[in-house]
C-alpha cells in the first residue's frame, strides 16, 4: 500500500478513511476521474483536507486505494454469501477439474461486473488508465496483475497435473478466457452471460481446429 | 456515414474537410474528448462553425467520422507499402492456410496500434466509450464490430474447409485472438509484439489442453 504513515487503528481515524474512500468512489462514478479533486473528496467525507494528506500523497493513491479496498469488500461479501472462507476466495478453486474451476471464478466474475456499486468507479479508473500513463501503471501493478496471477497459477497447476500442456505459457494461456470478458466489458462489443464465459473456457481448453 | 447533406466534390470543401478532421484528431489526443467543441475544432481548423454544422450535426459525428477517415487512410498506407490493392486490405486473406492469415493480420494490427499518429486519437475515444454509452454504440456499430465481422468471416470459411469445428461460434471464437490483443493495449498488461500474436493464433487454434 502507498500510505505515507500508517494510519493508527482507532475506531475514529477508520470512521473517517471510510468516509474518504466513500465519497472518492462517489465523485469518481458522478463527474470522473480528472474532475474529482482532495479538496472534493474531503468536503463530501467531512473531513479537513489534511486528514487526507496525512496518509495519502495524492488523489490518485487515494483513489486506487479506495478501488482495492472495495474489491476486498466485494470479494469479502461473495465469499460470505457462497459460504466461504475469505482467505480461499482470494485463489481460484482447484477441484481437479480445470473447465469447472474457471468457469466457477468467471462467472463470478460477470457477476461482479454487472454489479452498479462497482461498475462505475471501475469504468472512470479504467477510462483514465487509458489516457494517463501513471495511472495505467499502478492500476496493472496493484490490481490487474495479481488478479491475472491467480489464473496463471491455476494453470500452472494443470500443466503439473497433465491437463494443460507443457508448453503453453501460462501469462498468455490465460488471456485467451480472460481477454475476451475484459474487451467486452471494457468496449461494449457483447453481452456478457455465464453461458458467454462457459463457452470461452471449452474454445480456450479444446482450441477451435478439429480434433 | 452520418452526415447531414453530402458535401460537393469541389477541391475547396475536401480541404475544408480534411483540415477539420485534421483539428477534431489533433483536440482530442491534446485535450481529450469532454473538452474538444464544434468551437475549438472550427478555429483550429480555419473554418466557420457553420461550415461543420453544414455536415455534422454533433462533436460525436465529426470525431467518429474523423478517426474512420484516419483508419481508412492507414489502412490505404499499409496496403501501398505492402503492394497490395488497397480494396483487398479490407478483408482477411485467405490463402488456405488460417494461422498464417490471422498471423499476418493481427502482426500488421500490432504495428498499426503502436503509432502514434493514431494511438492518441484512438485512446482518447475509447476512453470515452468507456463512460459515455452513446459514444460507446456509435464507436461499436461503425468501428468495432465491421473489423471483428472481417475475422468472423475467415472463420466461416475456416469452417467450410474443415479446418475449424463446424460447433464453434464464429464470433466467440475471434476474441480468443483478437481480445488479448485488444486488452494489452487498452490496459496496458502486457507488451505487443508479432511473436505474442503469433502465440495467441497458435493458442487459440489448438487450445491449451494436450491433444
Amino acid at each position: 500500500m502507498a500510505t505515507k504513515t500508517a494510519p493508527d487503528s482507532s475506531r475514529r481515524s477508520e470512521r473517517s478513511r471510510r468516509a474518504i474512500y466513500d465519497a472518492a468512489l462517489a465523485l469518481i462514478s458522478e463527474i470522473g476521474y480528472s474532475k474529482t479533486t482532495i479538496e472534493g473528496i474531503a468536503a463530501r467525507a467531512g473531513v479537513g483536507k489534511q486528514t487526507i494528506y496525512r496518509w495519502w500523497s495524492s488523489k490518485g493513491e487515494v483513489l486506487l486505494e479506495a478501488f482495492l479496498d472495495l474489491g476486498e469488500r466485494n470479494a469479502a461479501a461473495a465469499a460470505e454469501a457462497a459460504g466461504v472462507d475469505p482467505a480461499d476466495a482470494r485463489h481460484i478453486p482447484d477441484t481437479g477439474d480445470l473447465a469447472a474451476d474457471l468457469k466457477y471464478v468467471l462467472r463470478a466474475t460477470v457477476d461482479e461486473l454487472s454489479d452498479p456499486a462497482f461498475e462505475a468507479p471501475y469504468r472512470a479508473l479504467a477510462a483514465e488508465g487509458m489516457v494517463n500513463r501513471e495511472v495505467s501503471e499502478r492500476y496493472v501493478e496493484k490490481l490487474l496483475e495479481p488478479g491475472l496471477q491467480l489464473y496463471a497459477a491455476r494453470l500452472r497447476a494443470a500443466q503439473e497435473a497433465g491437463d494443460v500442456r507443457a508448453d503453453v505459457d501460462p501469462r498468455i494461456g490465460l488471456e485467451l478466457f480472460v481477454s475476451p470478458l475484459a474487451q467486452r466489458w471494457l468496449q461494449g462489443t457483447g453481452e456478457l452471460t455465464h453461458a458467454y464465459v462457459d463457452t470461452l473456457v471449452d474454445y480456450a481448453l479444446n482450441g477451435l481446429s478439429p480434433r
